[in-house]
């Protein structure tokens, strides 16, 4: 059976946590920001940098080859990041084929999609979220709950917006998944223990 | 923990199976069809009428209050549609509440919120529809693959018309469901066991 993982998750969702601990139980290893970290290093680029065009700061993605094509200048910084989703796609394609691995976000599934990795996409209402993300502290402090649900909202569109991208299709769209499960009503605790009890039998 | 499991599905995804089996394999009540037989008895119509209105030739699903309102006439059709499906209803937390089962489609996932129940949503990507309906060969003789990609599209968006008129939410839409299983690339046997393993953990 196939034991790379890979995880998109709505942001609030706990995906991340859903991601360590099947890692952690499996004994295999876990990728996010590990990933950022290695391109960085191969790209000589500031990590800082890196996360802020990929995560934080989305640059408008116009496709390079159109800029080229119609305008006959190039965009540095679509080049730029071009280059980054690059290495960060032969750096994750290492990865999973080094050891077992789970992979969160950074288009894994696509990147590694003749591996046939398991795809899970994991997911919340929004009351959920907003919980999840106060009970962290990392976001909506100070905000109330309307504005918080407002940012969430933006940093998926943001996620949508990398995603459909770099692979041409819809992010979230359950095609794209194998499994998607909704942590709205069930303990991470519980939701990992179902995935490896699930894991087990495929 | 919860052994009402209620499932929605694709057309040709294989969730009647999945349904069936897993309720064979807990040893638990399988509902579809049979609920349809529950209210042709019920309401003294006859089940290939219900069937017809339900699944296959849907009417117009003007809601009837709008009509009422509005134009002052009652639309007979609409109005014993919505006997049916209260009737429906009935039939369905009637079954729920007397013995653990699995009941496939029927709205039975938002007429039984209140008593939780684990929601299933199996789709397929349209490939693995087609050669399941194929393979079943109830469906499809003498299409072409075309043809009977539409046909499917057809039937899903009847179900997904019963459903939002019915629900006043999104049919398929992955915030209604617990869990969502692509049964493309897996056997329904494999996903069957995968899902046992799972109850066996929440």
């Amino acid at each position: 059976m196939s034991r790379i993982i890979t995880i998109g998750r709505e942001f609030g969702s706990g995906g991340r946590e859903v991601g360590k601990r099947i890692a952690e139980e499996l004994g295999i290893a876990y990728y996010d920001n590990e990933i950022i970290t290695g391109i960085a290093q191969r790209t000589e680029l500031a990590e800082e940098y890196v996360h802020q065009i990929i995560e934080n700061k989305p640059i408008h993605y116009y496709p390079i080859t159109v800029g080229q094509s119609f305008n006959n200048t190039i965009n540095p910084l679509a080049q730029k990041t071009g280059a980054i989703y690059a290495e960060q796609s032969n750096v994750i394609r290492e990865m999973a084929q080094t050891s077992d691995c789970v992979i969160v976000g950074r288009c894994a599934d696509f990147i590694l999609r003749d591996l046939k990795p398991l795809r899970l996409y994991i997911y919340a209402d929004m009351p959920s979220r907003i919980a999840r993300c106060r009970k962290k502290g990392d976001h909506g402090e100070g905000m109330s709950d309307r504005r918080l649900a407002r940012e969430i909202r933006r940093i998926d569109k943001d996620r949508a917006k990398y995603y459909s991208f770099f692979t041409g299709q819809k992010w979230g769209d359950r095609c794209n998944y194998d499994l998607c499960i909704n942590t709205s009503s069930a303990s991470i605790q519980d939701i990992v223990s179902a995935i490896i009890g699930m894991l087990e039998k495929i």
